[in-house]
């Protein structure tokens, strides 16, 4: 792993790009609604960022690693909130 | 650009984590209504992605460079959604 310029971007986008899942997270955990969430979207997301993540171990990118694990971490959460809250 | 098998895996990954906003896009425009959808979430996420396509370029990856292309231009429209539902 190196923390040249590159990757510091890297690490910097995957702050925003997880971090942008929490107000979602936040605002169905507050609702108790996921009405207007699609658990198939979800799904495949989590299914994507897996393979991303495999992908960023393949290419040495700690960014890409860092940022999937977190957001497949949040993207779990949202898919139970959307099965509990069954509405 | 280089078409290994780790770029591949790269752009199924990317196949997926784009293709995972349709059921968003489609289900926010089918019920006129984006309520549950977190404005802040889309707009910083939209952030992110702009910045892992720079990434992308940098670390010569295609499947990066792609999926956030694709992914920010369904972001948009989620947004303007979001803007347009005013509910």
């Amino acid at each position: 792993m190196n923390f040249n310029p590159v990757e510091i971007l890297g690490l910097i986008a995957a702050v925003f790009t997880t971090s942008a899942f929490l107000p979602q997270v936040y605002k169905t955990w507050r609702s108790r609604s996921a009405k207007n969430l699609s658990l198939t979207m979800y799904l495949v997301f989590f299914t994507g960022v897996m393979m991303w993540m495999v992908y960023g171990f393949l290419i040495d990118s700690l960014a890409v690693i860092l940022a999937n694990i977190v957001t497949g971490f949040l993207t779990l959460i949202l898919i139970y909130f959307k099965i509990r809250y069954k509405d």
